[in-house]
């Protein structure tokens, strides 16, 4: 049976011209032991909700995968999938992508992702275990790693944080093979692996990686532990290769014609290319049905739940926001416009996620060590513990990029909403996981403070530049900095409401007024892009700002329209959204003959698209410096008083001042 | 001693209203014992190339070094910086910034980093022992960390490297007081550091970090070991603030009037805020002079080398280049002008490496475990390891993160122009170090090869798209994506002349024609963007485009200069280096009235400045697919004919196709 898997990869990567046919022919033998004697799971109903979860962080050996879903009847992965493994178009793209099939459950190939996306996986399944009942949730996660998984940084802040979550339906099969790219690990890792994976709180088993029953006993072994366990199974990569077995030849290119005649004699396979006899095949569908009755069972006892449960069940597994949220929301923005509070966005997003963790029970919050900065935790979450997986919390610990990596984890689970909350300047530690979050389409929101220079004393290392660019950069992310109490309300609505776009909600440090003071209902932040203040008359200004620079603007505009320049303001939270709009609706903005101005305390890049190369830019043209956050506004020149004077500049009817305001 | 310490930084927080004393308080006895009895240094010549480093990875507690610093009687580190800590233009800024005061050696604040920082160190000094023998280069590399640095994933990266390469020099002194800013350490932690470290090579002791003794006992025996050694020195945060310590309290706030006034007592500490008597100012004084005797016997050693040696050691660390690098990169360009070869970039960089690495001794290359792909290792470099530290290449494993941040701390102790390699989509997992090569204005060399969909088949995990964008929105960082084999000549030749800031090469992994054909020795790539091809005639139409993308724009010139449109063909290498060009020299390309188009193979953000809103972008609008290379470029429309397509709907007359062709 390993060796239909061995085969089926090597061919189609021969097939291809391309990818790595090293880690299936390695590991052929510890899939084929898991998915046929340990993996609990329906083909014919993939999404389960309590399948066990197969991570495939390794990502490149994706033949492996491929093979072991078409093998066990997974209907995505029919031989034509395999044929044109590689091939624009095919399910089976030269990485796992999630979404192309059922099954794939994670896209991995970055490495050290999916060991944060499995631990995600696993507090998502003891967290609703806690809420709904072993009997309808319990099952395991088992992610298969690589030498380089292993070495990433995201793997150690992952399997620290599931040894003090003590999460032990978590197994890691390693495919110890001893090889990467450059050549043996050796060249570049001593680390005793098992030691410090127990120094992380799991237990470690070992076994002989081609020894089916070593495999197995292990397994049994790991499963027992009261801890997150480690199998090292010991590998020789591209096995049954034996021209290029155990070298990191096997690892990234096809094997060639020879090679693999060659190992068709090794391994005793006289099939030709794609061709599995039916007897092995029939094993294979055999062993893929293996949990059919568990999975009926499992219906059972699902269909046996009151009403109330199951409709709670299938609407979190569904994705679907509970019915009332949208009137809390507009409740509360009704409510701020009555007090007005001038207070922080980070604030105003906590009073937001007051009203949210309420009536949304599936939110599971959590912060990089910052929780009283990025005022993620409300009351009555309850903390997330080895004690009490019901908490709604989670102290991440000083692990941002393992963070995202494990929120993506959370998402895939299903059942909950993550959101997690660090610095905005830090997104950069986490940024790998964030492009899989926006890669991969997952529900899940960023809650990011301390958004601007305005964080004031901690200086240029805290205080992000170009990182609002950087990440509205990312395709498939919304980026949203809202200006005020209601612009907040309205992006964390949006950011629930989009299910298939990760968010990031940029928040400052420090206070803003209430700006948007109209009595409507209508959410104006989803439109990207709105008027918030109207000139008297034709603008002959149009002043575009997000976030804290908004009071900029509106004091800007104020003693522009006392010097008798019609001036209107356009707020900005969010440029994704704005770019969705008609063209139409975005012209009204970007071609009528007024003079551009953007006022943002970021770098200019990006900000073209909405003023032209000869609109005037108040932000940053550099790294920020460390003192009081109103004498850095003054300090870099971002005040209403030198947008008046760049403005006043260049409406002088005098082109050489024109000019000279040019640079 | 201590205490002074302690009620300097207690004070300056105080009196800036905002700080981290708590780490200060607990570790003035740790740094009070390494500073008085083992760290070598001398105040008055504070850039002594044989000093000892001190890396200061906790940044946060910056007053500690600060403290140090004034006390110690570095000039930079005046009272009255103390008294203006964190206010704006103090040279005691926040956090510590590299290039503000003589004694800071390295910007910190970013968890993690100064680990890998250090390490950088550390290899940099046995490397040049190695080069100029242990008479002239044998010092110490100490890192200060805390928590939080230990939790960060890159901490794994760097230690599990130096156990490795077996940096016995290095010494950890890790700042145990359990506690972060969420609170105790066990609520997100449960690791046994000393058995993580062990797993990794290192050799592990432990303290009272308040029992100066104790500390120095540890010391003497890390400093012994023939490994990288950790020191787990227990502390108390916030010692002597008795209604504070042991707590989170004590960590990121002012201790306040009454706590303060009680530390004075606790402490017998009667004298005024930022007065510190003259016996103990006396202690610190001779203190900071106790390795004059050793410096001048260095100097006398430096000045007994012959002239030779002499004059290299003192160039590689003026940062000077070897003379004749100028003209072999200009024999390299004639060279490639006559063979004309069809390469990758990558492996035009190869070319380059090949040229420079044998004129230029000082440069250490390496990459993330994609020797092959990067193209990053010349004949004859030597592979860096615990065996051979006079190697020039250094495996520096699937470690993105440390690799940036390492090289940070090679580029930091000077003497060594680091360069290292990876994926450019992986740049993710190493920009939190590379802001920092950005923000400290180092000369660091980022090779980041499969730099588009050109890769093809691996897919949209490992296709840049928002990369470069990213990539560019960072101040103070270099973005060159050459077209060809002598914009890479001449790209690596500003990289390596860029002493104060660091630079990415984004360079392909497919093949593109020679471009530059004409035969100046003009550095063409330093004015950012240039005329490749003319327009017959006045320009109608602009192209501009990038890397391997030049090749599609002059395609498509051919094709469009044949239907009638003169057309221009503008390359830009580098956004950052166009930018710095005067406004004239930019109008030419930018304001006269030829359509604009852009091509590149990633996201438009940026264009904009240079195209406008109403320019053609021709690039990428999502994320890449798996395929082949040619066929994803078909597939997104990234093609002459397209160019060509575009074009000529917007030059129609018809101006309702035009509209059309905006959407």
């Amino acid at each position: 049976m390993a060796n239909a898997i061995r085969f089926l990869s090597a061919d189609a990567v021969e097939n291809a011209g391309s990818g790595h046919p090293g880690l299936p022919l390695g590991a052929a033998d510890i899939a084929t032991v898991l998915f046929t004697r340990f993996m609990r799971f329906d083909p014919t109903m993939p999404e389960w909700p309590n399948r066990d979860r197969f991570v495939f962080s390794a990502g490149h050996g994706s033949m492996l995968l491929y093979s072991l879903l078409h093998l066990l009847g997974y209907k995505d992965i029919g031989i034509e999938e395999i044929r044109s493994f590689r091939q624009l178009g095919s399910k089976a793209a030269g990485h796992p992508e999630y979404g192309h099939a059922a099954g794939i459950e994670t896209t991995t190939g970055p490495l050290g992702q999916g060991i944060a996306n499995a631990v995600g996986m696993a507090i998502a399944e003891r967290h609703l275990a806690a809420r709904f009942g072993d009997e309808l949730v319990d099952h395991r996660t088992y992610v298969f790693v690589g030498d380089g998984c292993l070495m990433e940084g995201i793997s150690q802040e992952a399997i620290s944080l599931a040894g003090q979550l003590k999460l032990s339906k978590l197994t890691m099969l390693w495919d110890d093979n001893g090889i990467t790219i450059d050549g043996a690990v050796s060249l570049a890792d001593a680390t005793d692996q098992l030691a410090r994976f127990q120094a992380s709180g799991w237990d470690t088993f070992s076994c002989d990686g081609h020894d089916q029953d070593e495999i197995a006993a292990a397994l049994e072994a790991a499963n027992a532990s009261d801890k997150p366990s480690l199998v090292d199974c010991r590998t020789t990569i591209g096995f049954g290769a034996s021209g290029k077995a155990g070298t990191a030849k096997a690892h990234g290119s096809p094997l060639g014609e020879d090679e693999i005649k060659q190992m068709r004699e090794t391994l005793d396979w006289p099939h030709e290319p794609f061709e599995v006899p039916a007897n092995i095949t029939d094993q294979w569908r055999i062993a893929g049905l293996r949990s059919a009755a568990a999975r009926r069972k499992w219906e059972e006892r699902h269909a046996a739940l009151d009403a109330e449960q199951r409709g709670e069940f299938d609407r979190l597994h569904r994705g679907d926001l509970p019915s009332g949220l949208q009137q809390r929301i507009e409740r509360a923005k009704r409510n701020a416009n009555e007090m007005r509070p001038a207070v922080a966005t980070r604030k105003a997003s906590e009073m937001a996620l007051e009203v949210i963790n309420e009536i949304v029970p599936e939110t599971l919050g959590g912060s990089a060590d910052l929780t009283g900065s990025n005022n993620t935790l409300t009351e009555g979450l309850g903390v997330l513990s080895a004690e009490n997986h019901d908490g709604r919390y989670i102290h991440y610990g000083i692990r941002e990029h393992a963070m995202a990596g494990i929120m993506n984890g959370l998402a895939l689970h299903g059942g909950v909403i993550p959101y997690g909350g660090t610095f905005l300047a830090f997104s950069d530690y986490a940024r790998g996981a964030i492009r899989l979050s926006a890669l991969m389409g997952l529900r899940v929101v960023y809650v990011l403070t301390h958004d601007s220079i305005g964080l004031g004393e901690d200086g240029p290392t805290h205080q992000p530049v170009e990182h609002l660019a950087a990440l509205r950069a990312i395709p498939n992310l919304a980026v949203m900095r809202p200006a005020d109490i209601v612009e907040t309300l309205e992006c964390w609505h949006l950011a629930l409401e989009s299910e298939d776009r990760p968010t990031v909600l940029a928040l400052s440090r420090q206070a803003v007024p209430a700006l948007r003071t109209d009595e409507h209902d209508e959410n104006k932040s989803s439109r990207g892009a709105y008027e918030l203040v109207s000139a008297h008359g034709e603008a002959k200004v149009t002043l575009f700002a997000t976030g804290t620079e908004v009071e900029i603007a509106v004091a800007a505009q104020k003693s522009l329209e006392q010097d008798g320049y019609p001036t209107r303001v356009v707020s900005v939270p969010c440029f994704e959204l704005f770019e969705a709009q008609t063209e139409t609706y975005r012209a009204a903005f970007l071609d009528d003959p007024s003079l551009k101005v953007a006022i943002e305390a970021g770098v200019r890049q990006g900000w073209d698209a909405l003023i032209g190369r000869h609109g005037i830019f108040v932000g940053m043209n550099g790294f920020g410096a460390s003192g009081k956050a109103g004498e850095l506004y003054t300090h870099f020149g971002i005040t209403a008083d030198e947008v008046v004077r760049q403005v006043r500049e260049r409406m002088d009817p005098n082109p050489k001042d024109s000019e000279e305001t040019e640079e």
